[in-house]
C-alpha cells in the first residue's frame, strides 16, 4: 500500500495531471476550487458502492468497481440532460485492498472520466475494518432552466426507455454462474454489467430539443423507478409487456422479469407530451428508443401482458432498506 | 428503521423543508439542481467520518457524529476563505444504527448547517456489514480570485493560528477515561471535541482584506498540516514553542506536545506577509489570534524551546495510510 498520505496524493496528481479544465487548485489543497460557467445551474449528486453490496471483488475487477463507482454519479447528472464536469472521490479502504488494486480501480475511473469530459478533482481517503467503501460525487451543469426532472410527467405523456433493460442484472447472473478470474467481455450482458454507458448525450439531446416532459436515469430497475417518477409527477402508468426491450430473446417471462426489476442499467427513462412522440428517432447514435408505454391520471403502475390482459406492477427493484 | 427508501427521503424532507434557498430540485430527484452565483468560484470538498476511525458510539452522541461530519467539510471550505452554500450526505448504516441514533445524527447536522446557511440538497444512503460511514459533500462559493490556497506563503511571513490548539485531542482524552453516557458539555475541551466549530467567518475576513499569503485549517494537527503548507508553498517553518497556544496550562511538555500533534481542532492556521501583521486583531469575535512562527527559505520544520535551543519538528499528526 501507499507509504503515507502524501505519497498517495502525489501518486494520484501525477495519475490525473492536465485533466482539469478550469480547475484552479485540487488535490493538494483543502478542496477544489473550480469555475462555474455562465448561464448555467449547477447538478450536484453522490453515489456510494460499497463492498458485497454493489460490488464483489470475487466478481468485479476492480477496474469495472471503479468505473461502475464514477458511472452511478455520471448517470445522475444525465438524468437532468446535464454536462458532468467535476468529480470528488471518497474512498475507504480494507486490509485487503492492495495498492494494485487501488490503481486499477482510479484506472477505471480516470478512463471513464475522461470520456465523459470529467475532471477528477479532489475527495478524501480513509482506512476502515469494514468492506471497502467509495463514494463519488460529480458536479455537473445545465443551462439555466433547461433540466428535466422526474416531476414533469403528464397524462397521456408517452413513456420511453433507451436501449435493452435486464441486460447488466443478465450479465450479474451469468457472472456469479462462471466465477472465474477473466469475465469474457464479449458477452454483451456481462460488458453491461461490468461497464455500464451513461447516457449523457441523449440526456443532452431531450433537454436541448425540450422534447421529454419528465427525465430520470434507471438505476434501480423499471417498476421502482418509474414507480418513483409516477410519485414525482403524481400520475400512473400503464406498460406494454411485449414492447419493453428485455435481454434474452430465449425466454420472454425471464426476459421481462430482469427487464423490470433488473438494476443497474443506466439507461434514460423518459416521458414525451403525444404531441412531440414523432420527433423522438428509433435510435440515438448506436442506442435504440423505445416506446414502451403511457401515463395515466390514476395513480399506480399497470402491465399489459401480451394476451392483454391487465395486472398491477408492484416495485420490486432495489430498496436499501427494504433488502 | 425506515420502511424503506421512500419513507426515510418523505422524512428527511419533511425534516429540511425550507432550508433549500436557490434550490430547484433536491432530494426527491436524481440530484440536486442549485444556483451558482455570479463573480464566483465554487469550492468542494469531501470529508469521510468512519466509525471506530473518525468517532466510537460509546464517546461520541449521534447528534455529535453528525456535527462533527459536517463540520469537517464546512471546515475546508473556511480553510479557503469561502462561503459554504450546499451539502450532500451519504451514508453506510451498520446493522446496530437505530431510527432514533439516524436521526439524532441528522439533527446534530442541520442544527449545524442552520448556523453556516448551508442547505442540505441530497445524498445517498446504503446498508453495510461493516462501520457506519458518513460522507460528507460541502459545495462552497468565494468572489472570483478570491480564495486562500496552501502555496501562498513566502519566506519571512508570520505564521498565525486562531483558538487554542489540542483543546480537541484533550477532549478525547478526557472522554475515554470517563465514559460516561452524558459528556459534561461544560467542559471546554469536551465541547471543542464534540461540537468543533468551523472558522468560516474568519476565512472570509482574511480573504476579504487580503491579510492571509496562505490558509488552510488544523484538521491533523499543527505538525502535520503546517508540513503540508510548507511543501505546498515551497518552503520552511520555525515555531515558537512559548508561543504555541495549548490546551492545560498546568502540564506545559503535555500541552505544547497535545497543540503541535493533536488534530480535529479545526483551527485556522495562515500566513501573513510582514508588512501586514499589525492588521491582523488580537481577537476575531471571541477567537484569540496567536503568532507563533514564521516561514523560512529552508526547508523543513524547526522547533524553538523556551531555553532557545532549536530542534526539528517532525509530523507526527494524523494520517490514514500511516496508522
Amino acid at each position: 500500500m501507499f507509504e503515507n498520505e502524501t505519497s498517495f496524493v502525489r501518486w494520484l496528481r501525477g495519475l490525473i495531471r492536465g485533466s482539469g479544465r478550469g480547475l484552479r487548485a485540487g488535490i493538494r489543497d483543502d478542496a477544489a476550487l473550480v469555475e462555474a460557467r455562465r448561464g448555467h445551474e449547477l447538478i450536484l449528486t453522490t453515489d456510494m458502492s460499497i463492498e458485497n453490496v454493489h460490488f464483489r471483488r470475487q466478481l468485479h475487477p476492480a477496474r469495472s468497481v471503479g468505473h461502475r463507482a464514477l458511472a452511478r454519479s455520471i448517470s445522475d447528472v444525465a438524468a437532468m440532460g446535464g454536462q458532468p464536469r467535476y468529480a470528488l472521490v471518497s474512498l475507504a479502504l480494507s486490509e485487503w485492498a492492495t495498492r494494485a488494486w487501488v490503481e486499477e480501480l482510479y484506472l477505471g475511473m480516470l478512463s471513464l472520466a475522461k470520456r465523459f469530459g470529467v475532471a477528477l478533482v479532489g475527495g478524501d481517503t480513509a482506512r476502515t475494518s469494514g468492506p471497502v467503501m467509495i463514494d463519488v460525487m460529480v458536479v455537473g451543469e445545465v443551462p439555466r432552466g433547461r433540466a428535466l426532472l422526474r416531476s414533469g410527467a403528464r397524462p397521456r405523456d408517452q413513456i420511453f426507455v433507451s436501449g435493452r433493460l435486464g441486460l447488466s442484472a443478465l450479465g450479474l447472473r451469468l457472472l456469479m454462474s462462471q466465477p472465474r478470474r477473466k469475465p469474457t467481455l464479449r458477452n454483451e450482458a456481462i460488458r453491461a454489467h461490468l461497464y455500464p454507458e451513461p447516457q449523457c448525450a441523449l440526456g443532452r439531446f431531450l433537454s436541448d430539443r425540450r422534447l421529454a416532459s419528465a427525465l430520470m436515469d434507471l438505476s434501480d430497475g423499471l417498476s421502482t423507478d418509474l414507480a418513483r417518477l409516477c410519485e414525482a409527477s403524481r400520475v400512473g402508468a400503464r406498460l406494454w409487456a411485449n414492447l419493453i426491450p428485455g435481454p434474452s430473446p430465449q425466454d420472454a417471462q425471464d426476459s421481462l422479469h430482469l427487464a423490470l426489476h433488473g438494476g443497474e442499467d443506466y439507461q434514460l427513462l423518459f416521458t414525451v407530451h403525444p404531441g412531440r412522440v414523432s420527433r423522438i428517432p428509433a435510435r440515438f447514435g448506436n442506442v435504440p428508443l423505445h416506446r414502451i408505454g403511457e401515463i395515466q391520471r390514476t395513480k399506480g403502475l399497470r402491465l399489459v401482458e401480451t394476451d392483454g390482459s391487465v395486472q398491477s406492477l408492484n416495485p420490486a427493484g432495489w430498496d436499501c432498506f427494504a433488502q
